[in-house]
């Protein structure tokens, strides 16, 4: 075994068994539902009572958000041209970048950060939101996490939190976050909402996760619904789907004849 | 709206509300599941308490199969290669394809046309199924949904039809299924087992769902697998993962001098 | 070497040497450009002079369309979400399907079945063309690489075809093309164009190549511009691309309350 | 137009003309090959003689290196799970990434500024390349663009200097790279050569090219070999490619039972 091409920790596979992180995945199907197993995947092991309806609510609270996301749109260009719906999904999934669900991972990091640096300096939320945010203040970048263009209270961020109070994991990083939004005024001269990205990255860590591992509730929390319109795309539009020539504006040099 | 460029009857998005399928999804986190909500994306209802057992079982019964698919090589491949996590993600399921997955789409087309036949003609599940066996058998085509390479009996399919009697979801596709498989050593000189993939197919077509869909459950299934996949080989091997020169025949002609 | 997981008639590197198709890779650079290396590595064998000019002629003429092709949307839509440049040339790539280039292949496929019938019932190539179109009409089915939603002529085609004459190339599967062109009227109604995709699968046809190569001249055509378009959306435009609210018309239920 | 969704200085297209960067496209197919073409989509300008030849050796010189490659080995495993040829193609795109290709990208940023130094502070060549190696040394970082698992010399750094002393394109930012290579045991204690990747990157920033095009060179470059090689695993081999379990070591926890 040790001159094998691959290793994994994840799964090894038997004639008639399918083993999961050390369980019979027969053992598990009926008992423990998707959320419980995606955490088993990621972390090892099978959630608590809490961490299972927490990771739940983390995989379904942005399930989907319309048009209003360079994925979706993508996924339908992509589904108009003629492929199998899994290559549509697939460009969909290419398309969820630093600019589009990628402030989970970046906020994680900021917050995990922040707190180590909390606990090694006795600092208070109060104090180290405003220094985060000073800090991002001075080197004038945004906060990953803050701020949303069409929600002004994000009601997938009041939900999320509802729910961290009512299984008891609302913890510091999740304190944190919120420190941060109300003082965003102050530092930034306009109020930013803690929207859904910087909450699940929040939550996330304060149930321990990596930071690394951000996208990965985003990817799987939009996979149905990038499913949905590909498949609506495919079987009730019209194929090869492109803008009409008036939404073209061309900016290029005016006609030229070449040198030869 | 008559001249918008997308249409969808998805969901759509107001300032502070997100409404899916005519629902407000803040409404639904908590209360339905994951797989309640996916349901809900690709019927436009929400599942009844049985649909929603069934669904979740369909949607982990095949979570992992290890690096015994192709999906999960290739998205490690490109996990090595220096790249986001979700591009990873995006190539597995690109690789999800006829051959991988793809037998559920194919199997839930051939036992939905089989039932209607048999609806027709009022014959019996037993003499439907060696028709169809036949039929393939004549044109030299492999039956979509029966044999596996490793498994002699699939574990998955076993847990599936438990949970479908359990929940009174077994009905007239999966018997057919079953019908077939007790009938392949009859037509083909071999038994050839339901897989999961068959299993599925039946599973949803018993349920109502579309058989165009079937890549569907396959794609989220596969999903958290292969960012648990990506992320191992991300953070826990080396860069840059090629096969040994020793793996790779060259077969292609002699060396030679090109004419110019 | 009869057990290597992979094999390969395509190179075989050493150190310090990289043999293609049986040639060292560094005797072919800068004698044999871009589009003879191409074909090098798609036939097998170094082009002819005229072969060269075709190949490369091929290779530019459908070079860029605008965003009036679902690749060049679905790749800037990925390339504003904040992701690295090959991810959106990646993304454009998988947008080349059945009805985006695809009909190289499709129209390749008929040419080529339709000049063995040619050659075997000693047909004409005018008698030919109306039998094949007569075909598709009767099975009410397009016929491949006909018609244009822009374009009158196809000045593509025009091109292609004053090369092919030119370099000698022109043969029985362009001839069958521009019979079937001057007979649609007759046979559809109305007058359907040889597009630029059925000038490509005619040409390649008499030129030899296998028709499921089809779509790769159309890969190569595109993949520079998918770049100047990936870059152009990243680094001239702002990220997040995403349709107005106004361009996206809800078509499902009204709201409604979940039973739970 | 100030309102068009879109805006490209790319191309644009009427009936029965297409515009690229101000020529007629029609105009340059046959006189301007690929390399030329492509030069055009990127620069905005066609090619003088010099940059043509160049351009061409450029994109030709690392076509192929069979499947030591992160991108050529997951484009397989794709195209063997039974999908259209243009989505194992996208894939192997997907895995051009920061260890594969993504040195051209880094080291022509690393040459581009340090020239820029160069010039402003009066240094030699030697010099700023003892000071630039010296500087990655201390922050214990590799430096782009040297070093090669395979080969002592690589022949294709050999090629392009030898052409780029051919055309007169040789200049500081290639004399700067050779000066780096020569200095590389005296800083790192071992001798690392200039690979293709470090060669193309100061080529390109002689060449006066954006290094932010860098990963754009290895995508065209690498494009034609991508399709051979779907097209040979798709047609020349079995499906489902997935490697023995031999090959795949579980490193996961011993079998245990669940909770539940």
């Amino acid at each position: 075994m040790a001159g094998a091409f691959w290793k994994t920790s994840i799964s090894k596979v038997e004639p008639n068994k399918i083993v999961v992180r050390g369980y019979n995945l027969m053992d598990l199907i009926g008992k423990y539902n998707y959320a419980d197993l995606t955490y088993l995947l990621w972390r090892g092991e099978l959630p608590s009572t809490e961490h299972s309806r927490m990771m739940d609510a983390l995989l379904t609270v942005c399930l989907e958000h319309s048009l209003n996301a360079p994925s979706v749109d993508a996924a339908r260009f992509v589904a108009s041209s003629g492929v199998p719906l899994q290559t549509a999904v697939s460009a969909g999934i290419a398309a969820i970048g630093e600019w589009h669900g990628g402030a989970i991972e970046q906020a994680a990091k900021v917050f995990q950060e922040a707190v180590t640096r909390m606990n090694e300096n006795q600092t208070s939320p109060a104090e180290m939101a405003e220094e985060i945010l000073r800090e991002h203040s001075e080197r004038n970048i945004k906060v990953p996490g803050f701020g949303h263009p069409t929600h002004t209270q994000d009601p997938r961020t009041v939900k999320l939190i509802e729910i961290a109070k009512h299984t008891g994991l609302y913890g510091t990083h999740v304190e944190l976050a919120q420190n941060m939004e109300s003082r965003t005024e102050k530092v930034f001269g306009k109020h930013l909402i803690l929207n859904v990205d910087g909450c699940i990255a929040a939550v996330i860590s304060d149930m321990g996760f990596d930071w690394r591992l951000g996208k990965g509730f985003f990817i799987v929390s939009r996979t149905p619904g990038l499913i949905a319109h590909a498949f609506e795309q495919m079987y009730r539009e019209r194929p090869y789907k492109a803008p009409d020539w008036s939404e073209i504006a061309y900016t290029g040099p005016p006609e030229r004849k070449p040198p030869k």
